[in-house]
């Protein structure tokens, strides 16, 4: 089981890192893949509007990927109602200070501004051991960010077992690391350094966006030595143009092959890389998301109710 | 909207109290009655086993002192998912400081120890708010301990409507006093105090606590002068003896009345005045129970489903 909050349209270092895996879970597993949208509103309460039009952007990205949605469920979270019932009967049993004690809600208070510090916020990582626990998932990809909320997680369902018997599943992470993407600027790849390459962008906007990248700042003649190591256009060949990537390393530290040359190889392979996926995408439109997220909300349901009656019944809820 | 605990069998304090007003509201308007059982769940997660049960016995003697079910709906709280999911929708938007400063929230961790202080606990004035509100319900009957409960919903309520556009029903308040009722030591009857007069009690059972009640101490013998306003046989005589009371309080006064005979006849009173409650109770069983709080899930689910989904509306959930 697996989530990302509605974001909108996703870039190159998605879908090389958890979509790439996400699709490889879809053909090994029964898997589940959420649209977190009420985690959406732990931090962007006020704004709202994005959640409608970034689900359904986010939602054909992951289905260009490659994730599969007959091999697997993909689902908005608000419309499994389980999550929430789930959500207010466990809540019973994590005492307030286990919550206060997870090290990002403190990190994320001080990042974002103490307005963040809502009841839903602070329940945050309660709801992400509902999203795992109501599918009765084994299995969760994590980033180390994020190994505290599952531990979390884990304590509160065998406090739970303890008090009620063996009933809730305790989910294992598989530590997921990927390769590091840079975005166009050599930072990390990221929306919110607006330096990404987006899987729906058109092969133009990909071309403009590969030729404006930064290199290696002392390669400034077209035959000066470059470093590799330290160059975003190189980085981003290992993941495009693999076949060409010790040709490309040697010519550019002798200073035989310029920037201009490299990047606009880059960017027919990046183009020839995300054409099959844009592809993909561009066969989808707004009512097969609609569709797959009905079907999908209804397979986890299904569960979901399992879930939710079993908990009810060993609490003894009348 | 009103609602209660589900804590097993009511008295005589229910009976001319809130029970008393909600046969009344039956009668005049649309009236929802809720067994709160998450709200136990709040302090009581480590002893759910007498939920169920007490469910039962409540809701026979809601029936019994004249709770019309055909007038209103009687349902079990976590019956009706919606309230859970508008929870959660809402906890977006409560800062946590909001719920800390519910003057009840520190008193109760004063009284019932720290290990009470869990997430639900803490979100436990919102769930309130959430009852009232998945109904609609414009009046809520509220003790002058649950003011601030409800002041704090109000705010809720306001915020909501300020971020989203006006959804949400502000409830007023109407403020219920009800006459004292004392227990048989003279203390504020409360099943807490093991003091009570229950509405399901047989006659010979109401007629030995009775007689086994505190009086004015000062009146040692039979012909004594005894003093009303502290005694609980005369406290008790004016809420099922009314025609009797100035009979009585004269020649209490005057010691012309001894405490044996005032006991019997208020123990005859108190039979009197419960046996139609008592016979009404007898002629339901736990079948009729099930039926009424499924016939009450349903016509609230009905109404909570179209609020829920004006607050997703509102909130440009997709």
């Amino acid at each position: 089981m697996s989530g990302m909050r509605p974001t909108g349209r996703l870039h190159l270092g998605h879908l090389v890192g958890a979509l790439g895996q996400w699709a490889e879970f879809c053909r090994v597993d029964e898997a589940f893949f959420e649209v977190a949208d009420l985690h959406a509103l732990t931090t962007a309460f006020e704004h709202t509007e994005t959640i409608g039009p970034s689900t359904r952007e986010m939602v054909l990205d992951w289905l260009a990927a490659g994730v599969d949605p007959e091999r697997s469920a993909i689902y908005v979270q608000s419309h499994v109602p389980e999550i929430s019932e789930l959500h207010v009967l466990l809540s019973m049993i994590v005492p307030v200070a286990w919550l206060q004690r997870v090290p990002t809600y403190k990190d994320q208070i001080a990042a974002l501004g103490p307005e963040i510090a809502t009841y839903g916020f602070l329940g945050y990582p309660l709801m992400q051991l509902c999203d795992v626990a109501i599918v009765r998932a084994d299995t969760v990809p994590v980033g180390k960010d994020q190994l505290s909320h599952l531990e979390f997680g884990r304590e509160v369902v065998r406090r739970f077992n303890f008090l009620y018997g063996p009933t809730l599943v305790e989910p294992q992470a598989t530590l997921s690391e990927f390769p590091d993407v840079p975005g166009i600027d050599n930072r990390k790849m990221s929306k919110s350094y607006d330096n990404q390459i987006d899987i729906a962008d058109d092969e133009a906007t990909t071309t403009k966006k590969v030729r404006s990248m930064v290199t290696d700042p002392q390669k400034i003649r077209r035959h000066d030595p470059g470093r590799p190591e330290i160059c975003p256009v190189f980085s981003l060949q290992k993941i495009v143009n693999a076949p060409r990537v010790q040709w490309i390393e040697e010519n550019c530290r002798s200073g035989a092959l310029g920037c201009v040359d490299c990047k606009s190889e880059l960017a027919e392979k990046m183009n020839d890389f995300l054409r099959p996926v844009r592809e993909r995408r561009a066969s989808l439109n707004a009512g097969d998301v609609v569709r797959i997220l009905a079907d999908g909300a209804q397979k986890v349901r299904a569960i979901a109710k399992e879930t939710l009656a079993d908990v009810k019944s060993a609490m003894k809820l009348p």
